[in-house]
């Protein structure tokens, strides 16, 4: 396939050079020149503008941050292939789309990355087995477009799961931004005292850990998503204050036990189990159910996907 | 010396395994005779009562739960010795010495330990390096005792920091107790949908890590320590409930980036680096200002102490 890949950090970067690696005709682009020069250096073919990377392309991916999509949306107005992008929330990037008449917009979040970012970090590798969120709107997602895309990451070994924006954007609050915000609180608590800083082991240690993120990042990722983090935050401060609560009976050590109990084991059973793999014929509903049951795509062939369907357990609802 | 170790789980058999290779004369006792057979095949001196394993000692730790410890200060109503334990909250120990009208108690408690447990876990190098609290009164804490126990341990490699029950329980209840309750919360967070336990990935890997640990000890621990836990849980609520107003704001990328500027900047800057070396002569109020600036103590000779304070940085207070 011919394929564009603009902006080339760590996830552009990694991503044109897999692109490449497998066969496909990719060109790059980045606005930053020397991030260019590396590319052209690590044998990618890089052009010198947006216009001309994507000329004649099928697909073009966005790996640029949240806030410069509005002007790569207007700079490819006239573009007819698949738009994709790779940020970490998805209905604020839906409504852009929409506002600035994308065609053949398909919202992707590959849950990949690692502490490093630009270029110079990029590995053609990254995404192996990796989860890669690809948004399908009953009422809005080209099938065709999400099958294309689908198909594209699949060969690179990623497991793709299909949700709805909002389904996506809901989640992540709870297991990705809200744990940066508990994290970051954490952290601060080592402004007390000294003394917490000598005493601060191995539970304050993986508590705080992505604390340590650029904090433009986070104050990105979860302003961008500010509705759904509110609402997740809200549940857990609840869930806080109902343990300070359980902390001031008679007997606060077994009034806990129950709700630990619970969450140990959850911990315990997680990362779920790949199960049953199967095959279905594309359909909005029938993928979406199974984005729902925690379930991904592994391949694609026209319109009939394979598929892993997680195991299920005694907490699966 | 002569040294006894009641209760052989993994740190009272770590130290008894550690003392006994430092050549010191050491008994233990363990309520379950598997544990003692155990303890025998690794080669220590393990007698069948606790009177019989603490007869004729200088020093004797309690490596038992918290509430086992009422049971054993009355068994051991007449013992001479130095009494030290292990447990992760000092007050309310404290408190139970008190009661028990028990003379030469001095609270200790090793931040070591491992997601194991049990005799079979038992590792002479575990306290390698560790930080050991050892709990010093202005009114209460013989000097001599406390300078016995720390050159014991710190003859172990292990850096003795001295402060009071009350300052460690306010300090673990922020950098550990309530890490835990967080931890736990997130966990519970794999219940509300298959979705979440798909998506989760590093930042909820590592945030929920320790919701795993045995919830029987962690109920133990912030049960133990409920009213220093209640207030550091109190001041963890009212910052997110901070965060959360301003996530409302109308900029909320903007309005959250001081906050997590320093918590990035706080994180990067943990764990405090070793900084100068010094000496003084044992004294209350000296060991208690060392242990408070997040010092502690490398060994003992007589009344003269050899110190470690952390490097300063600019956040240190």
């Amino acid at each position: 396939m011919r394929i564009a890949v603009i902006g080339l950090g760590l996830i552009g970067g990694s991503l044109l050079r897999a692109l490449t690696a497998a066969g496909h005709e990719v060109t790059g682009f980045d606005a930053d020149p020397a991030t260019r020069d590396l590319a052209r250096a690590a044998g990618c073919r890089v052009l010198d503008s947006t216009a001309a990377a994507v000329a004649g392309t099928e697909v073009t991916v966005l790996a640029v941050p949240l806030p410069v999509l509005p002007r790569i949306f207007e700079d490819l107005a006239g573009y007819d292939g698949v738009l994709t992008d790779v940020t970490s929330v998805k209905g604020p990037v839906q409504d852009l789309a929409e506002k600035y008449g994308v065609r053949r917009f398909v919202g992707g979040h590959p849950m990949a990355g690692t502490e490093a970012s630009g270029f110079a970090a990029a590995d053609p590798k990254l995404f192996g087995g990796c989860i890669w969120v690809l948004c399908l709107e009953p009422h809005g997602t080209g099938l065709d477009d999400w099958l294309t895309l689908a198909r594209l990451y699949t060969a690179l070994g990623t497991r793709v799961l299909p949700i709805t924006a909002v389904e996506h954007d809901n989640a992540v609050a709870s297991i990705s931004h809200v744990p940066h915000l508990l994290a970051a609180t954490l952290a601060t608590k080592l402004l007390e005292s000294p003394l917490n800083k000598a005493l601060a082991a191995g539970s304050f240690r993986d508590g705080s850990r992505v604390a340590a993120t650029r904090p433009e990042l986070t104050a990105a990722m979860c302003g961008g998503n500010a509705n759904e983090v509110i609402r997740e935050l809200t549940h857990v401060i609840d869930d806080l204050v109902r343990l300070r609560e359980r902390l001031e009976l008679s007997d606060p050590v077994h009034a806990q036990l129950d709700y630990l109990r619970r969450a140990s084991e959850l911990r315990r059973a997680w990362p779920p189990v790949p199960g049953a793999a199967g095959r279905l014929t594309a359909d909005v509903q029938a993928l979406l159910a199974l984005g729902r049951s925690g379930g991904w795509v592994t391949s694609v062939d026209g319109h009939e996907v394979a598929t892993i369907r997680p195991e299920t357990d005694r907490y699966s609802s």
